[in-house]
């Protein structure tokens, strides 16, 4: 635990946040009996996966899903004996059975070879481990099988009835772009090859799929993003609770007494009798170098454009505009907030929100508000 | 430690390559009996503080500078009882004293307020305090004394004997351009600085700055981005030996068989008859979006370009060039290395080499090589 009083940062995760939003999407689902998994991929979106995970478990989440085998090792350590599958999107890499096995992890079968390797395992092997999952690619051509390979596997009775899938899976490509045609492409062919896996649950939606038509028609949806409070409909006010507040306090304030540049490359020249404070939060951090020159801070409720070029521990404002009272050292600035949306700091930044909260530095004081008892611990 | 089998990557530190850099730095200073310090800041840059600092201090480096005190704690717990000074760049934050004096690290004193906080010490902490150094801000317009500050600090031999400056350094803005005319002004107003302050080691160069003749004026250099392979002359050939390898194995392979879109967004389109790698890396392990349909890997001695969007876990290939017999499941893509240097990759992203590497993952396979015994321990 970085000490507050030494960190350029504070991260703020308000865990009720986390809570309130899974439950949101959960209750969007529920008519059509839609189970909400929980996505908790790279240590839980930059949040840490340990709280994260137990917050969403105390809300009711049953169903996870990690990325790597790695993630799935620390997801059962945190959630210890709290029932829960655990999903790994990976799928079953040569050579791994034994470590799904010793953590209870089932993989996402997303390839032919996978699918061999989980056929060859031993009998003793094939006991300690739970059930997979199948996925199939409709759209992404990235993981998971073809329709091809799928259409071959569903014409082999014996195949399916040695891997007995609980779960059939694939990923949107544009759920977030609700006219986009691969959307009904995606659906269509994946409601085709789970109708012909009867018993086994279809999981379609990601956090922008659960606002799609197509997610009630299936057993579970998958949401990530949004979770973390990161608008799933982005043509649409955010309909989820901001979960993330990064605040650094001013180090110091320098007035700017002839017309001077500021940063390396002197890429930014400041008017003379203008005032720029410095913020011990750089690239380093998290704090992405495309935001040189773009963006805002918030400090005393007024915006303060980010001037000069973000450094590796350090970025520079221009607060000229806040009353040299208010933009004192110590003082603090809402780099991400709810005055500072993640998206506007990600589109200024000329990428997406998933980006940011996934690159979350480990040098900020973090703090974790709300959630169940321990959660943080 | 990430298991080799189930990482999605394998980050590869020489050690060896770090501590030749360090030698061919300090070979090149020494005609001048300018010291080579080194910077560690930011985890050693993204590398690993401790194994870095290790193997540093076994190649004859001295002086550690880091950005934060947290930083600078770490530090002191890996070198243990080596000798060694250790500077932090943000300096003596408000009631931070006790944990500087606690890790025996040092301040760079860099605001009037800090000054005032230093002088208000008690005799009791100030002794148990290493002397700090100045930081002058001689055109970064970030951190550090203004000149006007640093001058009425200079008249003032009562203050001066109260602070007992170790060293005085300033931060060059543009060293990796030679011709530009800030850094003759840095050089100018920091030697007339210097000069004022007899006694006093002046610390100047950055790793480009090295490079420029100004170096040799002043009794330390601060090296940082050059010891871990980055090009610190942009212009010229890489003087420095590359320590980062990043190889990813593939996990699947995906023909295409008509026109199809590949990720998120649908952004790049295939050819049928080409072929599609994917590999478990992704921005969340700090390889960047941006290099969405920008940029390679290397496959069997062949650039493979990166299709598609980077996504969280995941990145795409179009390895259609290489015979399927090595482009297959388990074949290794280099994505940073002697053959993909940082630098373009870097350039590819629209960034620079220092922000890749600091921004490398967590979930990579850590493998250091070479070093002093023990230096990974």
């Amino acid at each position: 635990m970085i000490d507050r009083r030494a960190a350029g940062a504070i991260l703020t995760i308000d865990l009720d946040a986390l809570a309130s939003n899974w439950r949101r999407l959960a209750d969007r689902l529920a008519p059509s009996g839609t189970e909400c998994a929980g996505v908790v991929k790279a240590d839980g979106y930059g949040l840490g996966v340990a709280p994260v995970a137990r917050t969403l478990h105390a809300a009711g989440c049953r169903t996870f899903f990690v990325a790597q085998i790695s993630e799935g090792i620390a997801l059962r350590a945190a959630l210890a004996e709290r029932p829960a599958a655990v999903f790994v999107l990976c799928g079953l890499l040569p050579g791994t059975a034994d470590l799904f096995a010793a953590h209870r992890l089932a993989p996402a079968l997303s390839t032919p070879e996978q699918i061999a390797e989980w056929r060859g395992l031993s009998a003793e092997l094939r006991a300690a481990l739970p059930a997979p999952a199948l996925h199939l690619d409709t759209g992404m051509r990235r993981l998971g099988l073809t329709a091809a390979e799928a259409e071959s596997l569903l014409a082999d009775p014996t195949a399916l009835a040695d891997i007995a899938p609980a779960t059939v899976m694939t990923h949107l490509a544009c759920a977030d772009e609700p006219e986009h045609p691969l959307n009904a492409e995606q659906y269509d062919l994946f409601a085709r090859l789970h109708a012909a896996l009867p018993g086994v649950r279809g999981s379609w939606a990601n956090s922008s799929g659960v606002f799609l038509d197509g997610a009630a028609a299936f057993e579970q949806a998958r949401p990530g993003v949004a979770l973390y409070g990161v608008n799933p409909t982005p043509h649409l006010p955010n309909p989820m609770a901001p979960v993330v507040r990064l605040e650094a306090p001013i180090l110091q304030v320098r007035r700017i007494d002839a017309a001077e540049s500021v940063g390396y490359g002197a890429s930014h020249v400041m008017a003379a009798g203008s005032r720029v404070a410095t913020v011990g939060v750089g690239y380093a951090d998290g704090f992405s170098r495309a935001l040189s020159n773009r963006g805002y801070g918030v400090l005393a409720g007024t915006r303060v454009p980010i001037v000069g070029r973000v450094s590796m521990d350090l970025t520079t404002l221009d607060v000229t505009r806040v009353p040299a009272s208010e933009a004192r050292p110590g003082a603090m600035i809402q780099l991400i907030g709810p005055d500072m949306p993640i998206d506007e700091v990600a589109a200024h930044a000329g990428t997406i929100a998933y980006e940011l909260l996934t690159q979350l530095g480990r040098r900020y004081h973090r703090v974790y508000v709300g959630g169940p008892e321990g959660a943080a611990a």
